[in-house]
């Protein structure tokens, strides 16, 4: 059934009103009627089951009928720490790492990032970027949108240490060494209700420089098995991966 | 170091040469010269360390300086069989799954395929999608290219049943269910060097008459954790957790 996120303030017990893109979407896309039903998820309460009551002219009414107990989060917050990549590279990794349980996305200014964004056009990547992770999440039946943050320097990043609980950063030699430890090894620690912050590099990886400093501050270098995965699809094995062993075991 | 996949009868002992968009590739894309290294793939022995002994008009001529032993295959031989979908999500699904470690990939015409390929398209979408398997395998450091096969019907899908050790499905209801059988259980049974065969349905899902014949041939539906992922995300995500309980734990 179609779902939506609908705004806190748009609530009023069990009644609420949608408005904005998701009318034309209830509307126009969907077609929808008064009496059919949907999901609308509030911000707090999660998911419900709701009827429409009535179609305006820029807002579409609706009654809850039964609130709704789920549990597709993750049992861990990741936080995915995207370096900047070419063509629509980030868009893959939003919108894929959202239907795979990611909880904030961060864009991150590499040192071998071709790419570069200058402050307009971080503002709209950015906006672009939560507008994926919206529309995914309402797909792959999430009760939470993922945040994505502005993009973050070297120096941010590190800082972010002391939030999380585990740090962890792909590096593609991992790949080519037969002895180092594997990612099941890595993620042993790991407890339900964590935090996790995983940060890829971008096409030509991290610079030894980058390496450097990451591990001098305690983020631990992660294996995503024996083959040299491209910059967007490292984020979805290791999402897969942690999924597989939290919810899959 | 950049890899190639060399045709048998480029070899000769421990000498080889490069033909073709390889050629091109070596030459104007990676401006190599005289002397430079490369690493070459045979069909059988594997990859070679090699250095470039002559640049030609037509070709590149290269010497083996010594065979590299690598182990980079998925433990198990997977067949993953896509049903055809709108835009590039065959293209995803094959340049993302390589890196992934897939063997095979099967374009299938589902009941709800919005796409149609007719016999003049599928020919070129086919040898489009081997290109892509083939760049892939080179850019993630794999010995072996997987196979395009054509497309197939559900009929030559059931029958492909006997030529494996197992047979799954993706089926978005299996997400909806707490109870339904986690996805390593579904695993459990698979041994190294079986041959596993999955195939995920389109944007709408498999038919209610698909799920059921494939049932009956005895292919077992699979869960890919508690979301709904999109077409194309559900065979990385069944790849990406299969190479961690195999290559990873």
């Amino acid at each position: 059934m179609q779902r939506y996120f609908v705004d806190q303030e748009c609530w009023n017990d069990n009644t609420l009103y949608v408005n904005g893109e998701d009318t034309h979407h209830i509307v126009r896309v969907m077609r929808m009627r008064e009496g059919d039903n949907l999901v609308a998820i509030h911000p707090e309460k999660g998911p419900a089951l709701c009827k429409i009551t009535k179609v305006a002219q820029d807002d579409v009414h609706c009654c809850v009928v039964k609130w709704m107990e789920e549990d597709r989060e993750l049992p861990v917050r990741v936080t995915i720490v995207a370096s900047l990549g070419k063509g629509d590279k980030l868009e893959q990794i939003v919108q894929k790492g959202t239907e795979l349980g990611a909880s904030v996305f961060i864009p991150y200014q590499a040192d071998r990032s071709v790419a570069k964004w200058d402050n307009k056009k971080a503002v709209k990547k950015i906006e672009r970027l939560q507008k994926i992770s919206k529309e995914a999440s309402e797909q792959s039946e999430r009760t939470v949108v993922p945040e994505v943050q502005s993009v973050h320097s070297l120096h941010q990043l590190l800082e972010m240490k002391t939030h999380y609980d585990h740090c962890f950063f792909g590096y593609a030699d991992e790949a080519r060494q037969q002895k180092s430890e594997s990612l099941s090894e890595s993620f042993q620690p790991l407890k339900r209700g964590q935090t996790v912050l995983v940060a890829f590099g971008p096409e030509g990886g991290f610079s030894e420089g980058e390496v450097e400093k990451l591990s001098n501050e305690g983020f631990k270098s992660i294996r995503l098995g024996p083959r040299i995965l491209r910059m967007e699809t490292a984020p979805l094995y290791f999402l897969s991966s942690l999924s597989y062993m939290l919810e899959e075991f």
